[in-house]
């Protein structure tokens, strides 16, 4: 569930297009009314507004919110008023570029959005940097985590509610057999979990806890520091259980000396309109702390209001 | 460029679909008369008279030019009756299941359809057969075949026409070592084939071709028994020269003892729409023989007919 609050009668995209220009104009800018507006309202609106300013005023409106705000808060707006495809392409070109822990984004992406959302995020990506996600996923990473990451980013997963009990439990089995051997970077490991339904594989990681005992990402933790162990147990969390993926990273973005704005904003950005409802949730449940609050404690300012505003709190 | 010849106006839907009704009553098929509507009528018309006729008839004109038809000319009409997408679902799940040489339609597939048109394939793949394509394909079958055939049929290319000579120069470079070490199955060599845009890839085995002397496919030629490095070729033409590619494969279909329908009806019924008129041109340059000419030599009756329809040469 979605904790954004847009009004379902919002004024006309002209009307928001000329607040957000007054907001820019006069000496400093007018932050509070930017979020008043943007912080609520949907993708489809904020597409309408964006396509609106750009005819009236004859600027894009991105370039004028980024002229207008900086840091952490300016980074939230700007990444929340593309489009969903648009933010994905930017995100996870970001993260090929970054020198560390690139890949948990591509990873994230291609792990919790819909076949559809996926390519229409890859076809975003192309179109602004020409290339493929795949090509330049698979030139910036090698190894384990080339072998995991590039059928993850490429495959279009089915995405059908039939599970093939058999074809579980036969999954189930080999998936214990190359976690035995330690072969976590066998090929059928990989094969099912790139390629099976989130429903299949739901199945098969269910029945490997029941038939041998261990949570299978239990027994991926054979060493807690191995970076593509940590990687595999994520897309396993993200594939069958995305809301707990995303309390844990928020847990560990506001859980460290220094918040981890880089994440937080991600989550709360990617997430306020599909599930953050769901994640907050979770969240509460482990940290024993409502998500608004442990957000409101660890950020100040325009950027704090952003982003209780998109978690459905509103100062 | 296109062999089909459909008039610009055609009869209506209905009349066509009337027709085609008339076609399967009384004493016997008409099969001339199927093959003068079906055989000039692009996908969007047929699409309209597939529609029409259910509607009319109440029942699918799939089923009733089955249960009309036979043999070679059965599995042709239905097959160029099919949505182009639907097809590709049909020859590429087809081809997961024979017992030989199953790798070759799916490789053809991925390899010569637009990212948009592959990504529509497996659509209707997952709408048929309620699983996706890269899950069949990564089930049915392993090692380096498996290991070039999954990211084949995953990615989502690249379509533009940018080219960057230095990264296809340090590629064809990297091609070309991991060639001569014959690591044929080397990770880089499979991310260079199943990522880059066609384009990029053009100008990668042109570099190769002026840098080391012979053509890439040439140094690939070491076992010529070797089924993954004709795999491996025919890829790399596929990619870069599909007219080629599919000339070939009509010139070994049909210059065999007893000519391979399977093979001839899936070229002719999946390039009428699309570039059959080049490959037509490839062919008679390798062969000295026009296309049509060949094809009428080595085949009979209603198949013949409606082959030579598709081909642009009725009667």
């Amino acid at each position: 569930m979605a904790t954004l609050k847009a009004p379902s009668q919002p004024p006309s995209p002209s009307e928001d297009s000329d607040q957000l220009r007054k907001a820019f104009q006069g000496w400093g800018t007018n932050e509070g009314l930017i979020i008043s507006i943007l912080a609520h309202r949907n993708a489809a609106q904020r597409k309408l507004i964006r396509d609106t300013y750009a005819a009236t005023h004859g600027e894009d409106l991105l370039k004028d919110l980024d002229k207008e705000l900086s840091s952490d808060f300016e980074r939230a707006v700007l990444l929340w008023t593309l489009d969903p495809a648009e933010r994905d392409a930017a995100l996870a070109n970001e993260s090929t570029k970054k020198l560390t822990a690139s890949y948990w984004v591509i990873m994230e992406i291609a792990s919790t959005r819909s076949a559809i959302d996926l390519i229409k995020a890859k076809q975003a990506y192309q179109a602004r940097f020409k290339r493929s996600i795949e090509e330049d996923v698979a030139y910036h990473t090698s190894g384990d985590i080339r072998k995991l990451l590039v059928p993850l980013v490429s495959t279009f997963r089915y995405e059908g509610d039939e599970v093939n009990m058999t074809l579980a439990k036969s999954e189930a089995k080999l998936l214990h057999e190359k976690i035995v051997e330690k072969a976590y970077n066998h090929d059928d490991l990989i094969r099912i979990l790139t390629t099976r339904s989130k429903a299949q594989l739901s199945a098969t990681v269910n029945l490997y806890n029941n038939e041998f005992g261990n949570a299978i990402n239990k027994d991926l933790k054979t060493d807690p520091k191995d970076e593509y162990l940590k990687l595999l147990r994520a897309t396993i969390k993200c594939l069958t259980y995305p809301e707990k993926y995303f309390a844990k990273v928020l847990r560990l973005a506001i859980n460290r000396l220094g918040t981890d704005e880089w994440a937080l904003t991600r989550v709360v950005t990617t997430r306020a309109e599909v599930d953050l409802q769901r994640i907050a949730e979770e969240y509460q449940r482990r940290n024993s702390i409502p998500l608004n609050k442990a957000i409101a404690n660890d950020t100040s300012g325009d950027y704090r209001s952003f982003l209780l505003a998109l978690a459905g709190h509103d100062g």
